[in-house]
């Protein structure tokens, strides 16, 4: 493409609304322009760069064996009357009325479509597994849309549907769809992980997100570099490592007449915060209960609430706190309670000995605790925490380093939800009807391109992966109006470049060198060829990546053989 | 693709809503799966086809240097108060609030959204001209939605919109456009005509819609096969052609006692009717007309009304005939009326001799009759009637046709009607605002799938030329499952074919031979290759296009040469 002949619209100024620099760059470079809150054009620039995206979604879709389908983007009401999704999805969906006044909405996901079609076409085992997907606009109402395309309402998503006739069918695809998932972000040239997600009511291993890392991401994650192993920090399991060493120390009073947080306290001590424990005060379905933390780890209430026996749970008042232990926040602990207390250890605390903690004596601590000997071993010992940075990771393959991610992809089990209140079925080999298994696997497609920059950016711009930027290298002539020879080379370098199937820019406007730096690098184009006179005169042209702190000098003759091999061609 | 891995959903019978061939076609090929009215599921083989299409479309429009953008469905309603269009777009456009009471639409069509895009990012006579483009989900709330999806709610369209500094640069791209579209539908391989459209109040030449002929089309064409001429009848010109010859008979009174339309008089007189004249009686701005038409043309009341002086017109009544010519309808003509009868001669009537007409006499005609000696030469003679097969064409090129059109294209020179509303202006080379021109340019793309069916099709379904066919060739094993040698020849050959870049499907599941046939030809795949063990046992398949009457015999070595250069390779 030769720049003169296509539509470059870089901006100095980010838009005064943009909060992520994902969303800055977009709109400086030209890639999207705003129609209205949460709904953006994409300009030419950005659609070659989403269009990338798309194919690479496409292909391994594909390539795992899911057929292509394009359902409507407006869904009659009562289809989602059926499932019951019409009175319960919220003002998420958008909700339209014909001129007969019948209703819609502009589908913010096609479960209902797609089981109705399934139910009309699929009748026999014989025809199944089938997977469907389509890359397609959907709308969703958000409350307030923000960060440019990556919670926009109109978006471009990839939405796969498959049927089976039984759960282990739905196992062995849903396993496909990860790996073509991970083939995606990783022919991307994305950071990710794959996460397991809290799949509620449907429970086990039926959920899997995949996140691109990125510190401004709105998720918190765990994950182990040394492994695939990720997961939120709200589910990933914390594992206490090592067994309790022998009590060494004799459980004594000290005096900590200000100190009531455990750093305070193991600061006045000259003791690692590590070797206290914080006693939290809940009312778990209104007995009295202390939860014992290490000091420098947090009660992780998704857990604590999913443990056996525990319905309803809230941080104790302080006149409960008093009430029971008779004695004020700060300087509370498990030694000495009544038997009506009620103790949770964590995992972690569990295995320590000769810890500090509270003496249920206003302003003193103990330290030198220890299980067994000055209050009773734990009755109750559980994962209650959140994961920390350095834990061991739960598959014992390394430690876990914490991360914040952006979902770009769900994968799910969905099971028969949609089936049984569709009455999708089929009849199986012995004639007999049955409900189908059914799976569902999303991929927000113009969220990745937001995300890929969230990634990848610095302070010239965007650093897009070859995967996906809008052209792999740009050719920026330095005189091009003044000197022959750099027009000549330039042209001649385009259309061999051309030929050898790069996908190339010639910066033919006549901007200043600057100029066309500058846009190139907040385009986050990856390979640049700069053409001068000074150059040519020795037969060289000058290759700067990216990235690259320098650049190099490289001989014309040898310039499409060396991008060629940069582009992994 | 192996059908065995593929969604193959024909059904035998057509949806009973289904008027137009195509639509049955389109249903009973599990082309395309109704969701609601106007509402249609691609399905994977559908879809096949439809993107075939896009392809092609998208590569011609690129071609024609225009730049693909994608511009939100969900509009806002201030941009289309800007132009007006949002109180006269009428119930075609679905509205649509959102959850803040926002009014939207589902946008029709992106003159508005364009506009705004062009007057925010084009600043500079430098940057024009400019034509963008898109291939996108429109929706237009028709009233009655039917023919599938020739006409439904939901559809793909190709748009695009150009912006100049000058008249004479939209036509440029106007004609860039043609040619552009010529390409498309020449690739797509269909029968079609450009045809001049009623540009109204625009005029001139600022308009033309493309055509696929076909018997089912709604607009009524006339074309000449010896050149590119066509227009719709309504607006086709007529020509006369030749000279009047001399008067040779004398006038004389017929007796004609029941005669009154031209075709029973021709035959009582054992005359061509190309020898009468029929009389249409007109009230033209009130004042009583005579028209003048060769008695086997018919009056063309596009054309009548746009002649000088004409304003309103509207048949005469029967009252009104007696009182200006004494005479009943039947019997009237131009020959001895008062001067305040107006005659307005039809071209080919003004070039007529010795013809025969109404004698103003109740049960006669006159034969005979001759302009300039029986009546006065007509003031006015003036183009008024339809034009008919074998007239000359207005390019003097051959004679015209008949045929019935699909519009699937329109290409419109705009002008300045939504840049002026909407002040989308430039700065001049003198620093002077100047408002652009535009122009635009739309494909109905999911609406050609159906107008190639409605010309492609016999008693055993869809004939798709090849470039839009699901498949190119299908391979169609007898006894799969029973020989080995079957068995290996087809999945040999289909790899071949698959290695030579044929799109092809092996139809692998074990189906017998008639339901392979008859699905494959319903589904158009114009080309099928029979591997059974009888012809194995000569080295031989059988080969069989579409359309052919008979299959013929290929040597299995062979087969891959002889698809290639049937496909064009």
């Amino acid at each position: 493409m030769r720049a003169s002949q296509f539509f470059i619209a870089t901006q100095k100024e980010a838009p005064s609304d943009a909060e992520l620099i994902s969303h800055q760059l977009m709109v400086r470079a030209g890639l999207i322009k705003k129609l209205g809150s949460g709904l953006y054009s994409w300009m030419p620039l950005g659609l070659r760069v989403l269009r990338k995206v798309e194919h690479i979604v496409r292909d391994e879709m594909n390539k795992a064996g899911a057929l292509e389908l394009l359902m409507p983007a407006v869904q009659p009401k009562e289809l989602w009357e059926e499932t019951g999704r019409w009175a319960v999805f919220g003002p998420q969906m958008l909700k339209i009325q014909d001129r007969h006044a019948r209703d819609f909405c502009f589908g913010p996901t096609h479960e209902e479509v797609i089981t109705d079609i399934a139910r009309k076409e699929i009748n026999s085992y014989k025809q199944l597994p089938l997977n469907f997907y389509q890359i397609q606009t959907k709308f969703r109402d958000e409350i307030r849309p923000r960060f440019g395309v990556m919670r926009a309402r109109e978006f471009l998503m990839k939405d796969a549907y498959s049927f089976h006739t039984s759960a282990d069918c739905l196992v062995n695809t849903y396993q496909a769809m990860h790996t073509a998932y991970s083939n995606i972000f990783t022919r991307l040239g994305l950071k990710f992980r794959a996460v397991k997600a809290d799949s509620g009511a449907i429970g086990g291993d039926g959920s899997q997100e995949f996140h691109v890392l990125a510190d401004s991401g709105e998720d918190a994650l765990a994950y182990c570099e040394q492994s695939d192993y990720a997961a939120n920090v709200e589910l990933a399991e914390a594992v206490a490592s090592g067994q309790r060493a022998a009590a060494s120390e004799a459980m004594r009073e000290v005096d900590t007449p200000k100190q009531t947080a455990c750093e305070a306290v193991a600061g006045l001590l000259e003791l690692p915060v590590s070797r206290t424990v914080k006693s939290v005060a809940l009312m778990v379905d209104e007995v009295f209960t202390l939860a014992l933390l290490r000091g420098d780890h947090q009660l992780n209430e998704v857990k604590f609430g999913k443990l056996a026996g525990v319905t309803t749970f809230r941080l104790a008042t302080e006149e409960e706190i008093r009430a029971h232990l008779n004695c004020p926040p700060g300087f509370i602990g498990p030694v000495g309670v009544s038997d009506k207390v009620r103790v949770i250890a964590d995992r972690t605390v569990a295995l320590m000995s000769d810890f500090v903690c509270g003496a249920n004596k206003p302003k003193f601590h103990l330290a030198g605790v220890n299980f067994g000997r000055d209050l009773p071993e734990p009755v109750v010992v559980a994962d209650i925490r959140n994961v920390v940075a350095g834990d061991m990771s739960p598959d014992g393959k390394g430690q876990l380093s914490l991360c914040r991610g952006i979902e770009v992809g769900h994968i799910f089990q969905l099971r028969t939800k949609y089936s049984e209140a569709m009455q999708a079925t089929y009849l199986d080999e012995n004639g007999q009807t049955q409900v189908m298994e059914m799976g569902c696997y999303g991929i927000g497609v113009s969220r990745i391109v937001g995300a890929a920059i969230e990634q990848g950016n610095d302070d010239k711009g965007i650093v897009f992966p070859l995967s996906m930027a809008p052209f792999a290298v740009v050719i920026c002539p330095i005189g091009l109006d003044k000197s022959d020879a750099v027009k000549q080379a330039a042209f001649t370098l385009y259309t061999a470049l051309q030929q050898a199937g790069v996908d190339v820019l010639l910066d033919d406007r006549g901007e200043r060198p600057g100029v066309m730096f500058a846009e190139s690098d907040l385009m986050g184009i990856p390979h640049r060829i700069v053409i001068g006179d000074r150059g040519l005169a020795q037969g060289e042209v000058e290759y700067k990546g990216r990235t690259d702190a320098e650049a190099q000098n490289l001989q014309v003759t040898e310039c499409v053989a060396f991008l060629r091999d940069k582009l992994g061609q």
